[in-house]
Formats: structure tokens, sequence, C-alpha cells
């Protein structure tokens, strides 16, 4: 069974987790959930990204905020393809954890999503576990003609709220 | 025959698009290249993505600079995972390609790698392959060796280097 | 009927569009508002934008969060002028779309106004339409007026509070 | 004759204005060329402001850099559309004048375009023109096929050259 | 009798000149308080400044947020010194104020203080009249003596509360 | 008895200081706590400095917001070790005092943490004070491990809560 | 006699302050030009702005890189009004030393001008000085009339290069 | 013998080490240097600061740029003090690895200088080691004499240059 994993750097990060793990879910695509710190608990960080592959996991997201070390060290433990979530903190606005997920250097990647883009993450997986997945890549035409119908059904909406006033 | 997409925005994003190429073509991935514009050509941005998977192409990297809008804009039209190299330019450092590559709303995601990234997005490309590709992830595992041995000659060389003066 | 368009990418954007709808209710400009996505409801943005011109409109005005790719992409299937709205958002403070919006590449402009700038883009339409019509021209410079009353009983009511006070 | 009006804060910003004078000769469309300073010269700004619409000016851009108040300035004494270019000074990258262009205050708008964007002031002037010019509106319907037609050559270009090195 | 004159672009700027009046009172220091948008109202703020000296307007504050040109436009046109308060305003955190107010071009100064620096905008201006004002020049030294008193009885407050709990 | 010395800019800073103080403690190292002004009480931050080696102080923290010039003032007039902490104030996101503290010039350093990093601040100084004080070096390895055991504990608790869900 | 007293914190600020020195000397105005650090030679910026007021300087502009605390600095130990020039250095391209220097908190106020602005900040002085010196004033007004001048010959030889080609 | 252990993430970090290395040769403290990196080596990068202790070193100091992570993967792997200097890359300004190097959360922290500020980053190492070695306490004292003396040397260079001529 091949699984997303998703590594978040601390749990106040789990609210931007859980819009992933519901997103996955929404594709019925199996996952684990752990909280490894690439600086408090960096051996359970490494041990993860190196063991994630026999273990089943075939794509890695990685959550963090501030410094965000965590997916650019999973990254250099695994040949897995790994996505990283920046997440908003306190004082910045996110742009920290936004550079030191995405700048990184020469020969080791991270897949970097918007700050806090926990949903996209997740079908940033999924896209990738579709690409040896009929069945899925099926669903992610659904998900995208899904989110269209609604995305139209909210255009119906307003238009119909400023049909007439529009008729000056 | 599975190929890597690559599509630029303009023809001045080639030296960053001549990265990829190269380590494309050191894991002998196939490849296209082409020059498509989300605002001077979007016809042939949208059909490049809409016709992407029937021709072959799994994987898309696509590199822009400025309000960079091709990732996204080919995002949008298909399915297949999208990785976006956001440009640097003249003006802006690149900030603005980065800003309008990796803060994609929710829905349609943009795999962003560095400002210029053009290798890691290519390797990030190779990793999505190799996920149902034995040789291919053999091959990174090669690779990731390949680079520790380059980085630790260079640290045996400036090891060197400083040994004798270091003792102090 | 010369009809100024209005198209946002998500219905969250709609408190800066009804300040657009208001102001040019205030000059009994004709409008349509729509809200179409360049990432979830490609298909519909073009179109709308294709089809503008048909319909009656002359100026369209888009408004967008994040990596706002609205304004250009609809910019890229019209010739019709295309005023941009960038849009505040909850990570970063509305530079994202800034950027996204203003910095287009050469060949396809978008008329930047201020993050959140929905009087102004409204205001912008109206002097491109009155460019052509004499009423409208007038109205404008009404508006002038009464802004310029506004602002100088804004300045009698502080004038007169501090007057007494400023003699020391 | 309806020109545009092109104003610049100071000679150092001639080189971009010079790209939006080629563009506008391009169009064969009539114009005027200013320097006028918001700071050093603000009576001829200001009188240029007044002055241009009976001297049939349709259309104003306004080129600064720095603390970029010009396009500002000379919006408040018209109500003809104006259009900011904010130029790259030696200092910062651009992102004063950007800001100083673009985020007006409610009641006076600029349209500001990309930093230098000497050409696509220049577009946008065209096409607020063109909507009063069928002609024009021609013009720039077949500049965009231009501009594609340039684009396509430049992809044509880069896919011959990596057709064969692609099929790897 | 030698005055200062505030002036801000906008009444939302008044709780920021209020930290400047009440400064100017402390040190009862004549002042007058004006709304004058350097869009809105252009002439009025031009007419402010040019017959501030004649009125007994010795120095000038003003006080302005987003493309903040207040305090430039009002040193076009006048050579007493202008002193510039960026003020912070919804979208970005005063950023634009302080750019639009701080940089500048050669020829033409505003001496910028901080963000919302009501205060330091006061104490600036009577810094200045107190060049020619023996007796201001003495409240002065008078002043950083009380914000000197006080920042050491605050020091000697937080130190009380953690000296027996530093001697660990 | 070897202290550390703390040093607030304003009492406002309180915050950020008291989760140094609740670390030190944590570690039963000896503090001083004042509350001293680059700007207001200049000379008694000097003295500070100056006279802190005499007084036991072998670590100076420094925090400040704003234009936080505190911690580089300290350093001038002291060689022991100055950490500075910038603090976050109303305005900017602390990027100001960030700046301020970390952009020293050669020849006068400051060991600069992050944001608010009140913790981290007081670590450093406990590293620093624990390169001639073992006793003080294995509590900083337990610390590591309570640290560790905690974010292992917190992992356990949201493995735990998503195990069963995560095997879709 | 009554002076403007230049200090710069690094010889490195030299060509900066050349353009400040060149303007005072355009104006006659005695000055006096130092290298002293905020923090190389903390006690010689100390003692030069304690006994400033004595030595017959009224105006005092600082002119720093990076974390630009020398006007700050300066400020705190004078009640003469303090000019901050923020310098450019070789990694950010002066933002540092522009917030260092302008941030300053409430009770020290240092009045700043462009990064590199030494023509401004020298101004300033002037504009300062002129406040009680009617000869200095009106030279003031002759500057202006004699940038204003330039700036409209500038004006002229544009308008005439452009002339003939505007008639399109 | 106590030890500096200097890694930098790349050989081309190297410019910036080497102001680090001479300045622990003038102090004539002994040091090693070693090119590990975060990503291609993580192994040696982690041996590296685990067995740092117990081969000598007392300090690290870390440079690297982008996403600069090398700082912070070190200080979880140990509790010696650790010191990062980010180093300015092509695209952005060394922003990135500032944010990446300073920004670090609860629990393991880094001390961060400022930009490319490799002799900086010596001298606090020195000023650690110091704390324990009364001579390097007293070469520290000795050092800051000679840059007064440097500096003020340059004072007086400047002085002269300008003396004559200032006086007006």
């Amino acid at each position: 069974m091949r699984k997303v994993g998703i590594v978040m750097g601390s749990d106040s990060d789990l609210p931007v987790v859980e819009k992933a793990v519901a997103t996955l879910e929404q594709f019925a695509v199996p996952y684990e959930v752990h909280v490894f710190s690439a600086h408090r608990t960096p051996e359970a960080a490494r041990e993860f990204a190196e063991n994630a592959e026999s273990r089943g996991i075939v794509v890695i997201i990685a959550a963090a905020g501030m410094a965000a070390h965590l997916a650019g060290v999973v990254a250099a433990h695994t040949t897995l393809p790994v996505i990283g979530i920046p997440c908003k903190s306190n004082t910045l606005s996110g742009v920290d954890a936004l550079l030191s997920t995405v700048q990184m250097p020469k020969g080791i990647a991270v897949a970097t999503v918007a700050i806090n883009g926990g949903v996209n993450a997740a079908l940033l997986s999924i896209q990738m576990l579709a690409l040896s997945d009929a069945e899925l890549a099926k669903q992610l035409k659904l998900y995208r003609e899904k989110i269209k119908t609604e995305a139209l059904a909210k255009n119906a909406a307003v238009e119909a709220k400023f049909l007439k006033k529009g008729d000056a």
C-alpha cells in the first residue's frame, strides 16, 4: 500500500496539516502523520526520512514554520519527492518559512507550496501518486470538475446578486 | 515513453532551462522544450498543457520571470504535476516570480523550486518519475552518492588547505 | 450600452469588488460581476475575456489575491484595457497579489491599482469610458469637486477642533 | 488630434520613456514628451496636468523613480486617465517607486504598470484610445498577432534546438 | 509668534497627529492642524505650503499613509523644513508610506521619522525652533531629563521585581 | 558568581525578557534584569556595559524593538559576548529590530536570535557559560533530552490521533 | 559662527558625505567632518555629540550603513537636531540602514533622508539654519529657482528632441 | 587545546570563511575548516557536530547561503554554541540565508551575525573562549584598542582633509 508520509515540525502546525489530511481522505489515499522537528528530534526526522520508502511511503509532506529546515532535512535523507509547506508564525508572516523551504541549493529539491498551503500539498502528493495509478488520475480529474462546478455555482450566485443592479 | 515537458515563458529563461535539460540528460530522461507564454501565446500554453498527457508527458516544468503566471496557467489545464521555476529578472531579484509561482490558491498546486533552480526542478521531475521506475530510483540514489562524493572531495581540499594553518 | 465587466477570482474578494460596484453605481455606469478563477475555471475566465467586447463590455476589472493571475490571464485574451486589483489575503499582506498583478511582461499590460483598491479601479474604468463620453467626463469633474468638498469639510472640522488649542 | 502626454520626473528616466515612445510610434499615435518634476517643477507638472485636456491630450503617462509622486500629483490635477511607470533607481530596486505609484488613496487612481514598464504603459494608453478608435482597436489585435507570431517563432527555434536531444 | 504647521492627508491620520499635538502642547509651542490631501485637495495643500511662512509657520509636519505624497508635495512648495510622518494603513504595514516619504529625490528634502512617529515629529520641530529660542532649548534639555527619569524609574521597578529572583 | 546580565530597551519588552528569565531559572543561572535605553538613558546603558564584567556578569542579553540599537551600543562598551533579541513592535513585524540588531559592522559583533526569541537567547547564554562549567554543560544535555522527550510525546499524541484514520 | 557637524560611521561612507559637503559649500555654510563609529569609537561619537553645541555646531548630519546606529546614538547625547543618512552597503540595498536610522523610539528623533541622500541631508540642515538666518533663507529660495531652471532646461531639451517625432 | 570548528555549506562560501580564519589567526586561536552540507552530506555535518566536543572544539561557526539550514542542523546535534553566518547568494541578497539562520524555533539557538559577517563570527567565538581564558580576554581588549586607533586615524585623515574647507 503506497502511503503519503506527513511530518510537521511542531504540533502548532496541526491546523495546516489537517487540511492536507482532509484532502488525502477525500481521495482515500493512506497516510501517516508525525511531529518530528529538524532541531528538537533530528534523529527521529532522519529515521523517518530514511525508512519512509521501506515502510510504503512514496511521497513526503513536511510542514514547518520560522527557519523551516524540516523539509530540506527530510529531503537530504531520502530520494522520495518531498513537498514543503511553509507555515505562518507569530512574528513574520511566513516569509521566513517560505524562503527557508523553497531556496534549496542545487542537488536536493523541495517542492514548495504556498504559505499554509495544506490542501495543495496534499493535491500535489496525489498528482505524484496518480502518475502510476489510473484510478487516482481519474479521481483528480473528477476533483477538478468538482471545484469547477463549485466555482461556477459561486459565480452563478454572485451574477444573480448583481444582475439587476448592473444594468443601470 | 514517459517524458518531461519543459516550457518557459520567454527565451530569456533559456539559461535556467538549460540547467534542467542537462540534469534530465544525465538521467537519460526524455524531454521536450517549448517557449509558450501565458500572456503572448496563451492558447499554445493551454494546448500544451491539455495535450501533454496524451503525448506521453508525465511531469511538466514551467519556468517564468516577473508576474510568472505560466506554471499556474499550465497547472490549471492539466492534472499532471507541474513544477514551477521562478526566474530572476532585471528589476526585482526574482521575488516577484517566486510569489507569483508559489502562492497558488487552494485547488491548483504548483511545486515551486528556488529562484533560477533549474537543476532542482529537473531532479524533482525525476523523483516523480522514479516513483514507478525502479531503474530511475536507483539512479537517483547513485546521483546522491555522486554529489556526496563531490562535496566530500571539496571538503578534503579545503581541510587540507587549512589543516596546517589551523593548529596555531 | 457600454459596460464595465468585473471579474473576481474568488467570492472572498467580494468586499473589495463591492466597493468598485458602489462607485460604478454612483456614476450610473452599467456593469456585470462574475466569479471566474484563472485556475479553477480557466475556460470561463478565457471565454469571458474573449467575448467581453462582443457583449458590450469596454473595460474589465479583475480582482484576485495570492498568486493573482486573473488580471494577466484575462488581459491575454482581450485587447480591451484590463484593470487589476490585488487583494490582501490571510498570510502575506497583499504583496504577493500586487507583484503578481503589476509585474506583467512586455506586450500584455494590466493597469494595477492599490491593494484592495476597489474604488479606484472603478474610477479608472470610468475615466476610460469618459474619454468618449462627455457626460461621464463631466460627472468625473463633479466627483472630484465632491471629494474635495468632503475633504475640506473634514479639514474644517479638524481645524475647528484644534484652533483654540493651537494658540498656546 | 488625440495625443498621449508623456511626462517623466527626471531625464534619467529617459531610457524607460523611450520604450514607451517607440511603442506609440509603432501605432502612429501622436504624443508629447516632457520632463516635469513633482518636486523641482511642481507648477509645470500641475499646469501640464490641468491643461492637458485642452491641448488634445487624452491619456497621460508619468514615469518616475524613488518616492515617485509624479503620477499621483498629475492625477490630482486632471480627470484624464494617468498611467504610472515606477522607475528603478540606484539604491532600492524600484520597490520604492512601485509603492509610491500604485498605493494611491481612494478617490484618485493611477494605472500602474511594471517597474520600468515603458512598453506596457504605451500599450495601455493605446488600449484606452482604442475604445473610441476602431482603427487603433484593429491595430492592437494585429499587434497581438505579431507578438504571438514572434513568440511562436522563438518557440520553433527552441523546439528545433532541443528536439533531437530530448528523445534520449 | 512662530508656529508649527501640521497637516495630515486624511482625518484617519488623526490619532498619529494627536500625539504630535500633545507633545507640542507640553512645550507650549503654538501650532495649527489641517487636513489637506496631496490628491483630493492639492490646491489647499499647495496654498498651505506657499503661505505657511507668511502666516508665522516655521516648521511643517506632514502625516500621510499609503502612497504618502503629502510631505513631498508640501516640501516642493516651501523652503521651510518639512517633517514627514509615514502612517500605517490597513494593507501594508506602513512600508509604502515610509518609502514614499523618505525616498525623496535630490533637491527637495523631507525629514522623515518612524512609522506613526507623531511624538518624534513634534520633538524634531521643537529642536528646530530651539535653534533660535534659548528657552525652548532649555525645555528640551529638561524633557530629556524627564524621560530619563521616567526610564530610570521603570528600570528601578523592573530591577526590584527581579532582584531577589536573579540571585539563584 | 557568574551572572547573565539582561537589559531591555523599554519595559514593553518585558514579556520577551520574561521568557529568557524563566529559562535561566530552569538552569539556576543567576541573572540581573535592567531597563536601559540606548537613547533615553545612554549613560546607564554604557555604564552597565562597562561595569558588567567587574560585577560578575559574563554574558549580556539585550532586547529591543524598532531601531534596536541597544545590543550594538552595549557591545561597543564591553568585550563580553552580547546576545541581541530583536523585539516585534506595533508597526513593522520586527524586521526593523532584526536588521538593526544583526547587521553589525566588522569589529563589534552581536549574537542575534530570532524575533522575540527570549528562550533561545537564554539558552545561548547558558551554552556560553557551560564552556567552562561542566555541571551546566550536563544540564544542557538533559534539557535537550527533555525537549526531545516532550516533542516525542507530542508526536505520539498526534500519531495516535491519526493512526486509524490514515489507513484509508 | 554656526556650523553643521557631519559625522560618518566609516570612511567608506565618504562618497555620500562629499555630496553633503559640496552642497554646504554651495551655500557657504561652515562645517566639520568626522569619522566616528557608534561601535568602534563610541566615546568619540558621544563626546562629539555632547560638545557639539559648545563648539558652535547647530545641526548634526550622521551617515552610516548596515545596522546604522550612529545617528541615533548621536541624537541620544544632544538636543540639537540630528539628520540621518542611511548608506547602502554591499549586501542589503540600504534597507537595513534605513530602518536602523528612521525607526527611532519615542523621545529621541532622527530626521531621516533617502538612502545615500547626501545632498538632501545638507539642504535640510541649511533649512534649519535658515529659520534664523534671513540671508540663508533667501539663498534657499534662489537654490530652488536654480534647480527649477535646470529642470526646465532639461525639459526643453527633451521636448525639442521629441517634438517633431511626436506629431505622428 | 580548545579549537573553533568552522564549517561551510559549499566551497563558494570560502571568501566569507577566510575572513573568519584570518581573524582567528590574529588571535592565535586554533581552528578547523570543513565543507559539510546540511543537504548533500548531512551525515558528515551531523558527525562533525556530534564529535566536535570530543575533538576539542568548543565553539562552532557555520556559514551557508540560500535556505541556510547548516547552522541549525549543526546546533541540533551539539550543545556547544553555534554561530551562524548567512551568506549572500546570486539571486536574493542574503535575506533568505539570514531568515533561515536566525529564525530558529524555541529550544535550539543559533547566534547569528550579519550577512557575510566572517570577521564578527570569529570575534564572537573568541569572546566565548575568552570567558575562561584571561589571556584571550586581554587580547580582545587590545583588539578593541587597535580598531579604535585605526578608526581614529581614519578620522584624523578625514578631519584634516576637510578642515580648511569647512571654515567657509
